[in-house]
């Protein structure tokens, strides 16, 4: 199946700079219509098989809303991994992509009866439920099926006053397992999530340490913890930086020695961004450079990219992207960066202080990095008359790689 | 070309009660899937005429964004609206519709020269501008065209720091214009924005001020002032309420009479929002209610609709829709709504206080009033496999429309 892909099977990723090389030569040598999204998908496979060689005792189910490319799905089916789905939507990408029903896990707690139903009748058989309903829906149209119970991963001090929209409080867990059981499935553990891209790699000792507490009283009442699932949050390389990944496999596995010494349970992963992410350059074209007022020392540049159209996660400025010119180099001077529609709030960065190059004018490229994840996935059907991004997918030689139809 | 919307020509407008009531009918007898958005073409109708009484003298664009749907655009060229596009698919949209070119007004004043080139070509000819290099691609691609020049509409104490994406500080605006005719344009005038869903009926005062001002100057070097574009912002009616329309009418009246007196511009009013919003309701299902701790006083709600598949405008819980359930009338308690897909930010309501009927079950339907501006055309392509929003268009009998495959 994935015969074309072969090349892309390596063992040893290699530095971030050729796969930028690889990924600007395609660009500069097709120059596609702006913007647009190209994914190295060798540098997908090397993202993965770190994530692996980090986490050897791990399932590692890809968190398929990070980036839902059949080429990106089929590639990494390919390579074994394992897929986290919300949706049965996302169920039918993974299986025509050529996943075994039985590697998919259902980790959305937010499911319509039917929806399980769709899943179950797919032949999908681990579900993530954090509430009585959702554990009725799953005994109800997925009779048998494994669960895990999905807890908060945050100290009660740190939540909001509301708690989060996934999972329970703890409290809760070791009933909803006990009703699974009697309702006929088979409860397998727990799972938790940091929250994503998470910065701190001791992020995770707060809930394994619950999950251990945990253990210990579902063990009392027959149920053993067997599954363990630590959730995504794995970062990419953004322009502020992050920990090596290295540290976060080093900080998980101190705090799973810490709290559950030998007697591991079998433990899971769902990286998405930290998999797919750095894999992709996004080119958009600078539209404008602008003052505003005489007194102002800012230029306002306008990208033909925005939140509508593929950078979703500026929202709040929440991701800073590393971005390349093609001055750099030269002088460069404080901008506004902000998307091409009729939207005021179509702004990338005003209160992040990004300098470019004075030299920035209409028609120059600037290439978004790192934008893998949540781009095009997340643009809109076409808001303001702006079409959602086209993705282009490119192998070892950096050209293209012939897909189903899903790319530009 | 609107024979068949003949019937939503209406000259007054009726109850809002009795709009909900025939969109509602349609959905109770017709049961599409959820999430879907109704929209009610005599609505639209009464909308545009509402605006057209209030605002006699002043051409009326309709800001495409706000709902693009080929239906709402064919109904508003047959009565005879003129339309603000941010973009050469909003053109083409407007164009398709029925619009005549010269009722198009090119307000986004980010433009590639190669859209402004599109935009000529199709026949527009008025384009807003708000800096050199704008003007400039309007002059090289667009010779001879008409030009507006947006300005900042707030007091400079009020600005952000960076002032705003669109507009210009006001005293750039005599030497643009300026500059405009010596590059063969046509200088027309001046607009601003006071943004959207404005609640204060005043806020148009400072900008209406301040183009007085600077007609006085423009005048001097030969550049009368001969139109004054007053944007958009008017509200529509969302669950907190907003001044009636009325009022902004009358607001504004008195500002130009203030500032003006006889001597006033031609006038042009960019609304959107206000024209299609109370048209629409959002029908959804309720997926899941759950609590997610023994001591939470408040029940989650999750719907098959969130932020990603319509409710675009619960960002920072901005727009708080007025909801409606079938078990209105009976008991209520606090809840937090959230959408369906696996994105922790994927909630609508946290901080704004909502209650929900306590019978509230998995299945029921939430109505999601005043749902027809910047719902549908904001969805994603389908994030997380949730597709974006169908919409169904309605006539006076609470029947679908015959739309041209734009429809769900």
């Amino acid at each position: 199946m994935i015969d074309d892909l072969a090349t892309v099977d390596r063992t040893t990723a290699e530095p971030i700079e050729a796969v930028h090389r690889r990924l600007r030569g395609f660009l500069d040598r097709h120059r596609p219509p702006t913007p647009c999204l190209v994914v190295d998908l060798p540098a997908v496979g090397a993202g993965y098989r770190r994530l692996r060689e980090l986490f050897p005792a791990a399932d590692l189910y890809y968190a398929v809303k990070a980036n839902p490319a059949h080429e990106v799905l089929r590639l990494l089916a390919g390579l074994g991994a394992s897929f986290d789905v919300a949706s049965p939507v996302e169920v039918e990408l993974c299986l025509r992509a050529g996943a075994h029903p039985d590697r998919l896990s259902y980790g959305n707690t937010v499911k319509k009866r039917s929806d399980v139903a769709r899943a179950h009748a797919l032949g999908v058989r681990l579900f993530t439920v954090d509430s009585e309903p959702d554990l009725v829906n799953v005994a109800a149209a997925a009779p048998g099926a494994d669960v895990l119970c999905r807890i908060f991963a945050e100290p009660p001090a740190s939540s909001t006053p509301f708690g989060r929209k996934f999972g329970c409080d703890p409290e809760l867990a070791g009933p909803l397992l006990r009703r699974a059981a009697r309702l006929g499935l088979r409860p397998r553990g727990l799972s938790f999530h940091v929250g994503t891209q998470q910065l701190d790699p001791g992020a995770w000792e707060h809930g394994i340490a619950t999950a251990a507490r945990l253990a210990a009283e579902l063990a009392a009442s027959g149920i053993p913890l067997t599954a363990l699932d630590l959730g995504g949050g794995f970062p990419a390389g953004y322009r502020d930086g992050a920990p090596p990944l290295a540290e976060y496999a080093a900080a998980i596995e101190a705090s799973l020695d810490r709290h559950f010494g030998a007697a591991r349970p079998a433990l899971a992963i769902e990286p998405g961004r930290s998999v797919v992410a750095d894999a992709g350059i996004l080119r958009s074209e600078v539209v404008l450079v602008s003052r505003k007022a005489y007194h102002h020392a800012h230029r306002w540049v306008y990208l033909d990219v925005g939140r509508h159209n593929g950078l979703t996660e500026t929202e709040d400025e929440f991701i800073a992207y590393d971005l390349l010119t093609a001055h750099d180099g030269g002088p460069t001077g404080p901008v506004v960066l902000a998307g091409p529609t009729c939207d005021g709030d179509d702004v990338l960065y005003e209160r992040t202080t990004y300098h470019l190059p004075v030299d920035l004018a209409p028609g120059d490229h600037v290439d978004v990095l790192a934008a893998g994840a949540y781009t095009a996935s997340c643009a809109t059907v076409g808001f303001n008359g702006f079409a959602p991004l086209p993705t282009h997918h490119i192998g070892a030689d950096g050209e293209p790689v012939d897909g189903c139809g899903h790319g530009g």
